[in-house]
């Protein structure tokens, strides 16, 4: 009798260790949670062949010193109890309004000599999204993506019709010769004849030219876990360099480029954007970690350096889940990222080795 | 010792059975297979408040023997060895020639009064797509995002630029009067100056007009395995009846309204696209399948009665896996669907009893 007894402990043992080992790395609950004094914040501006020799110690200086008042700004706003879609909109703003990173005002040229904007955020608490494709009059397109969101039944608008919508619902609205930088303009002359923006991608080094493939895959993304517990994405681009038929990248559609959901985690992509929609790589991570139980980190990982290397894809992503747990992994040579902290904790980076 | 024995080989019976139980739904393996004498085939025509009532016994017969065309199509070259993704072409461009359905020909108007279609094609051996999104003169939206998927390094051009690329690579390029059709023309008379589509769907039945909601949720998908063990997907449609501002559906976004993957199945979804967009429809199927070890019909059913269900969206879905196993789950009161399987086993339905 005792041996049959303490067979059938051992049995059950044995199932609770096994069940323990398989489920161990499940971290991340749907339970609502308050967490009032906890928040962060991560911001990127684009993944691409970012070498230290390639950057002059005034723009390396240029790019810390506006990722980090976008971070500050999205700290303050944190601190204050504002949301997280909120959060998102004002610091991709912030990014979008400068010339240094490859969205809004710095937005690259496509071959017919436009910029041609690309913009998307998810709310995580309530998977409403809002996105525009293809616009070229929309000071911020970030804000349009916002404004469908919050006052229209669609998700994804595009072209004129997204810029009507714009208009409608009084999204500023700017001439195209705002968008105008002559560093983009000198940079979409060298390109401009060759016939495909993939040619460079299959170079050994995914270089446009070597002084400018800083902006080769420039695009801004922001992921927010704002005071309440809710998550929120966001991701703004002006495309690719020399991008032809109004093409549309990953950063607008829900699921490739962008994806947030409160019971995983928000993520924004930068890189070849075609890649990131073949494996739906934003909704991937929040897939691994919701059925196959990874922690943020270890999901994120995976879709970086075995999903997009699988199909030879290049770029990164930034991601956070609701503990504000940070991921920022990309497999090119830099990618402009930075986190900030309830704690004040705040970094940014810009090459691999940092 | 005895004991001891015994107590060990029931803790090794108990990681056993745990095991065994929490990995019994594994019916998918990654590898290769060559099922050279199995290959199916199913397709939709759109989900929608569609009632015996509101179909008369010729309409009725005319969608069935449509269907059966298509299947029948589908049938002949998968027998003759022909590729999931020439097939995927094949079937959707006799449904787009049909004016029964909105997509091709039968495409609904937009508010502006346009013809506005968008589509995409994913090879599940490659994960290469392509799609289309808000053109209007590309007699086959199909056959545009196949030619991208095949001859470029795109996945989704839209608007001018798409139309642009089909014409340089030779896809048939008509005038938009070629997509004039006088129902649809009255179809959306009567609805075009309510301020939005959004409120059909929040009415009880979902209905524009009783007589006409057959094509609320209009649109046309084919999910095929062919003889070689490869999945190819396909969805091609008109939007919603008076939709605006360029929208853009879940039918042209790899992972939203259009999915393949070998690992796991091939998916295309019918229904309000912006619901599909906001759960990621189609890559969830294959995510719950890749991860979570659900077998095709509990993924599928997963998606449209949970996920779908708690973000209150209307529609359904059909999808594929490797073994040829089909599932066509809807919420609606109707979707028009069928499928053919090697065998010759052809079934077509259109209301939920069937």
């Amino acid at each position: 009798m005792k041996m049959k007894l303490n067979s059938f402990l051992f049995f059950f043992i044995g199932v609770f260790c096994c069940h323990s080992f398989l489920c161990q790395t499940r971290e991340i609950t749907n339970k609502p949670t308050h967490m009032k004094s906890n928040f962060s914040l991560a911001i990127h501006g684009g993944a691409g062949n970012i070498l230290n020799r390639n950057l002059s110690p005034e723009k390396e200086e240029a790019y810390r010193n506006k990722m980090k008042e976008a971070l500050k700004k999205g700290y303050d706003m944190l601190a204050k109890g504002d949301s997280a879609v909120n959060v998102v909109e004002a610091v991709i703003k912030i990014l979008e309004d400068s010339p240094l990173f490859n969205a809004g005002k710095g937005a690259v040229f496509s071959h017919e000599g436009r910029n041609e904007m690309d913009a998307a955020i998810m709310n995580g608490k309530t998977l409403d999204a809002g996105a525009v494709a293809n616009v070229r009059t929309i000071k911020n397109p970030i804000s349009a993506a916002s404004m469908i969101m919050r006052n229209s039944n669609f998700v994804l608008l595009s072209g004129e019709g997204a810029e009507r919508f714009a208009k409608n619902n009084n999204v500023e609205i700017v001439d195209t010769a705002y968008f105008f930088d002559q560093n983009r303009w000198d940079e979409y002359l060298k390109v401009k004849d060759s016939n495909s923006t993939k040619l460079d991608h299959d170079s050994s080094t995914g270089m446009v030219n070597p002084t400018n493939t800083i902006d080769k895959f420039g695009t801004v993304g922001c992921v927010v876990l704002d005071t309440y517990g809710n998550l929120a994405s966001g991701t703004s681009t002006g495309g690719t360099v020399n991008k032809k038929y109004n093409r549309i990248g990953d950063s607008p559609l829900i699921g490739a480029g962008t994806y947030a959901n409160n019971k995983t985690c928000a993520v924004s992509c930068t890189g070849h954007g075609e890649d990131f929609i073949k494996i739906v790589a934003a909704h991937t991570v929040s897939a691994l970690m919701e059925y196959k139980r990874m922690k943020l980190s270890t999901a994120a990982n995976e879709v970086i350096f075995k999903k997009l290397a699988e199909i030879k894809g290049r770029g990164g992503l930034i991601a956070i889940d609701r503990q504000g747990n940070i991921s920022m992994p990309f497999n090119t040579s830099g990618m402009f990222r930075g986190f900030v902290e309830a704690n004040g904790n705040m970094k940014v980076f810009i090459y691999k080795e940092e």
